[in-house]
């Protein structure tokens, strides 16, 4: 469990702690689990991955030039050498990875029917699939393409509210609201 | 029901539109009540108040200069003539009030108590009093002195996440929660 | 306001109290406003917008017959007299209505789209349609149907906290959040 | 991970599993963690500290003799021999533990100050302290203990809402927030 103001950020949205504690929980890990994390961002949940699973795999797959420095730095800064780092745009980037224990969809640049299709031949069966979205739009796609498949899945909403010491007060900050859908492969 | 950013703000926070609404409604304001605002702000409340209560009267207590200055300009702006702005802390300022109908507190400088007992006896049998608190401590010691009094009250914590419009997506974008106490003089 | 306890419920799920404030406001009623209340369950909503509206009138739509009765037994338990009950399936049961102010839509039965077509030739310019959604398909259905259409609206998810009297306690218990969209007739 | 419905649960309130993650990924567990679970209610938090510390120790503690059933019966359920159940109202059984790596609280029956002097006897340096509150009077007695014995710490609350799925919608069904405050020892 690593904090948030740990991770290199630059301008990059960043999945905070307890979305990342909740989200790596769901998927299920084992010290030697093969993952990809699409959408990886800065990488925040690529480099806890990778901690869980220190005798595993973890391929992170990002379109922007930008957040892929992030994750090259923070790998750097966290030490891990089981992260191998995949600049593309899902489902581009997916078709050549190994069997896959579980899948972590952060960002899907609204091609999450494609990238379903191409992690449904990837995951073992018993595989986790676990999608976060920010969007109406993305929870409501996510949750259709997963009826459509007939898997099941659990979805929450996750709101967490700071409590900021100010002095001797303790004042209460929102955090946007992650929706997790967690899904296994049939 | 006025637009947040219809409001003149500068640096001083801002009580958002639908915490105004049910800030005002626990008041049950009539158009005739005579209402203090303690710890004003930016004076939002105190202007909705004041078009609510067109034949009442509207006290906005407040210690800031600058937030005092910013109630004047939104007083102007919104036309409202049934305002008395008294800069003061309170309990100051709150000791010359007629019988009131309803008394709303935004802040409290940390003299809720003393701000009670002084609204105690200005407060009109069943008279509302509405505590707005974003603390825990404000929270806690505002249940206290409900109790210690034995006034009834109902309380909620609303936790508003406003839907942004972002191209084809709506971006979840949490505001800070807001616990409203709402009690009635005995 | 009326406290949710006053209504005569059954088994019909209620619109909570915050919620009926909040979804009133932004349907900005005035003294005389015409409204229609599409999938209007217990009559909650009814019966407080025919209160805000003394000079106005209430047209409450809603399929069930259980709950039809439960609509008129709060309208006449609350003794007002400008509602009138439609029982049929929206969009039936629209195209007979005058010109409207506004329209609140709690239940849509699938049927949004089609509703939103009748009401738009019903309400008047500057109109407002206040959509309350509880899951996320209509959620997403909600914002689909208004971007179609080029209405401008604002939305957002209301969760709300009770604080339950436990003896020195004050317990937290959560309200089941409902997504409130408001959207005026171009 | 354990599903909700997998514990044998009783009347006794029961940690939710996204509260149970976080609580569990705050303590900082290690495979050889001695940890003491406070309140333990039904042992949920027991058995998956019991799970993710199989060469350490649990003790729960628990004053009623109904919940201290449930925990046995989850113990032998789930098959783990590294819990010692303590039927005592803390801090009585506390006095006795050995040297600690985490606390976790889940109920603390008014005594969270005398329960935190002998805790912090215990608890080696760098051990965790994690309070779980579902009253404002418990949260902002937490903070204050904290605060008074110096001790640095993080606080959150968590609202998660499930969506159920119910044909084809997915609605929105709130759980009871929980604020989970981390405290480590000097």
């Amino acid at each position: 469990m690593i904090d948030d103001e740990k991770f290199i950020r630059g301008n990059v949205p960043m999945t905070k702690q307890e979305i990342r504690i909740l989200t790596l929980a769901k998927a299920q890990l084992r010290s030697d689990s093969v993952v990809v994390d699409v959408g990886a961002g800065t990488g925040s949940i690529t480099i806890e991955a990778a901690l869980l699973a220190p005798h595993g795999k973890i391929f992170a797959v990002e379109r922007k030039a930008e957040a892929v420095e992030l994750i090259k730095h923070n790998v750097e800064k966290f030490s891990v050498d089981n992260v191998e780092i995949i600049c593309a745009q899902a489902p581009d980037g997916l078709k050549d990875l190994p069997a896959l224990d579980a899948a972590i969809i952060g960002g899907s640049g609204g091609h999450l029917d494609e990238i379903l299709d191409v992690l449904d031949g990837k995951l073992k069966v018993g595989g986790q699939v676990v999608i976060n979205a920010i969007t109406i739009q993305t929870t409501a796609a996510a949750l259709d393409c997963l009826k459509t498949r007939g898997w099941s899945y659990d979805a929450c909403t996750v709101q967490i509210t700071r409590l900021e010491r100010v002095g001797r007060y303790d004042l209460a900050k929102a955090l946007n609201p992650v929706t997790i859908i967690a899904a296994e492969k049939n």
